[in-house]
């Protein structure tokens, strides 16, 4: 007999999470040599210059002042009417799309990410992202039997590479007549690079020139999990998405992870965008069968935070000075290691906004092990060294890019 | 063109939650008419005899007082060790099976289960549950392209229908050589029913005779989110799924939604045992894979409520006490209503634990509506009607039987 019980989509390799195996040793190196002497950037969590998790006292004393009973009760399906209300003020502030909107929450932006990729493609369906992208996306693909075509991110300029994209989404959707494609900026995870508008404005005029078919079916999924850190001109580029033609769907998946540094309990939403008041319903009534399906219903007290957050003034003003503190910090750490990559001759990608600088470079894994005799853990990707200013301070932010430039010069000559 | 932009496997009706909108009537006639002239048994959360949502204080003391790091962290993927192995203490106390076991965390119960039905079946493929089963089980068939197949749950003695469940079980093994079978005991939701020992070695001789041919693939999914309203010694059939062959696969899921009345925090975990440890082992990674791809990592903050609650002594007495004095409040509210049926010949199906307690009908939807005109709310289901005794004081549950059988004689004649 086969010693496999699950189905034969469901076998996959037995390996820890590598990224969780880092932050390991980057714990034993800091009980080893002390927490000054690490530069810890495995996780992509905002850490204080102490070393300490941040977490918004706005809202975690308001989380620990709901009753009881807030906590406790379930949830709709879908989300509190007054949470998908509040979740879609918060999300488009003074850049909300014309059009039909629906929001329904989901556990994290990786519920929204998985529905959408999920709902709005058929199973062994191709969709389409950039090649710096959330590693997750793949997980999925291949968790629900589809694929994940990827093309290059960056232009020779350094811009977004349009041209890239016009190539691959005309290809698949010529060939699928439906097409997926995934978009996450601003503040992309891992490059730290966010679309501008002008790119935006070349991109749909790609997708818009597709959809003159009346038979193709687009679905842009907007993964903004970090948009809270781009700063708030970044958001004028939902503006786009009213007014679009019927077979454009436009799909937000909407986080409290980062911007409410609620990570751990796992809120978030899914909005969507048509011009097509059956098809935003259509939206939500699948949605709502899939959380049903998958987890009945979300975390209320993390949605009644949210909530609250933004309808009570004073609440929300604080809530917002915490968030723009922090933001600075992080600007001023990419600022640091940006300069000093500079400084050093250390070539990263565009950086823009958010969590994360990346070092394109070859034999990522091991340039990561080389720097960890300098006591610098970064994560290795395949095509790079991801290096989370989020999690560092200022001050080892400028001291990185020499040690990274030194362990790259050794590995790749 | 179509309107629809979903994929085709995703096209539901555009309809809201039957239950929801009952309890949302419910609490309009509560309103108009005052709490204490209606009678609210939509809902299956336990609230007090005040109609308040009952909320631990042992379970949120507990909560509120974790430091913010502790809620506001990424859990790991598969959930945090000490909550791991907490949760298989908690599960099976004294009874233990002897086995590899290995757990997984999931949002509730019901992410467990989907996982069961993902994991653990091939797409198209038939699962079988009883005929009075939790509706979900349909849902996710739907959502994921499976099928369900019912078999009568009730023999004529009123004990578990094991004649049926094995002429079900049988045709289906024998044609597809792989069966996912769901059991939703004890404390069985909708009927209250729990299996009994000796009905479990019954269906456990089926399974075992199966699994004879090494070829087939067996996996047993227990659903035991009641589990903590059913007394201790309701546990001891735990015991029987140590040292089975290597095919027979059993899951159980757990849920933290009732037992720590937290159920809007998303909680809970799918236990696996099996003889043979790769087989355990390809649970823990396959279900892993599958919760990075839905929901990326659970609610931390639940998770180390229920360590906590395990870990220390004084914590787990108080937890202990509040969670039995709500279960004997339980056992007199279904008592009053079990009493006061036989008075009135209302018949009930046998319940022996739990939140529910099914009266079996013909068009329940109608008798549901005559019900509203007596202000008693009571969730109709396709054979039945479900009258949540968590939700109802003992007063009531005395006096509501009478009604019932009212409204049944002048709808059904």
């Amino acid at each position: 007999m086969s010693k496999s019980m699950v189905g034969s989509h469901a076998v996959w390799p037995h390996e820890d999470d590598p990224i969780f195996g880092l932050a390991k040793r980057a714990g034993e190196a800091k009980e080893k040599f002390g927490k000054e002497k690490v530069i810890d950037s495995t996780l992509g969590s905002l850490v204080d210059d102490d070393g300490n998790l941040i977490c918004f006292d706005s809202v975690y004393d308001e989380l620990k002042n709901l009753p009881n009973s807030e906590i406790a009760a379930y949830a709709q399906v879908a989300g509190q009417g007054d949470f998908l209300e509040s979740v879609i003020e918060v999300l488009f502030k003074e850049y909300k799309p014309e059009g039909h909107i629906r929001a329904v929450a989901t556990p994290g932006g990786t519920g929204a990410v998985r529905h959408g990729i999920w709902n709005y493609t058929e199973p062994g369906d191709t969709f389409i992202v950039g090649d710096w992208y959330w590693s997750p996306y793949q997980t999925m693909a291949d968790e629900f039997e589809r694929k994940l075509k990827i093309y290059p991110f960056f232009n020779e300029k350094g811009g977004y590479n349009v041209e890239a994209f016009k190539e691959n989404f005309n290809s698949i959707i010529d060939s699928q007549k439906r097409v997926l494609t995934i978009f996450n900026t601003p503040a992309n995870n891992p490059t730290g690079y966010s679309i501008s508008d002008e790119e935006w404005d070349e991109i749909l005029e790609i997708i818009k020139e597709k959809a003159k078919d009346k038979e193709n079916k687009i679905t842009i999924l907007l993964d903004v999990a970090y948009i809270d850190y781009a700063g708030n001109d970044r958001r004028s580029f939902f503006k786009k998405f009213g007014n679009l033609p019927d077979n454009i769907f436009v799909m937000i998946a909407f986080s409290m992870s980062k911007g409410y540094t609620m990570y751990g309990m796992r809120s978030g939403a899914a909005i969507g965008i048509s011009s097509n008041e059956s098809i935003a319903d259509e939206f939500y009534y699948s949605l709502s069968h899939a959380n049903r399906s998958n987890w009945s219903n979300g975390v209320r007290g993390a949605m009644k935070v949210l909530t609250n957050l933004y309808r009570d003034k004073d609440k929300k003003a604080k809530y917002e000075a915490e968030l723009e503190s922090i933001r600075k910090l992080l600007v001023d750490r990419a600022k640091a290691f940006v300069d000093a990559s500079k400084e050093v001759g250390l070539v990263t990608l565009p950086y823009r906004d958010g969590f994360f600088v990346t070092i394109p470079c070859e034999n990522s894994k091991d340039v990561s092990e080389e720097l960890i005799k300098d006591n610098l853990f970064a994560v290795p990707l395949k095509k790079g060294l991801r290096f989370a200013v989020c999690a560092v301070s200022k001050e080892k932010c400028a001291k990185s890019p020499a040690l990274i430039k030194k362990a790259l010069d050794k590995i790749n000559g």
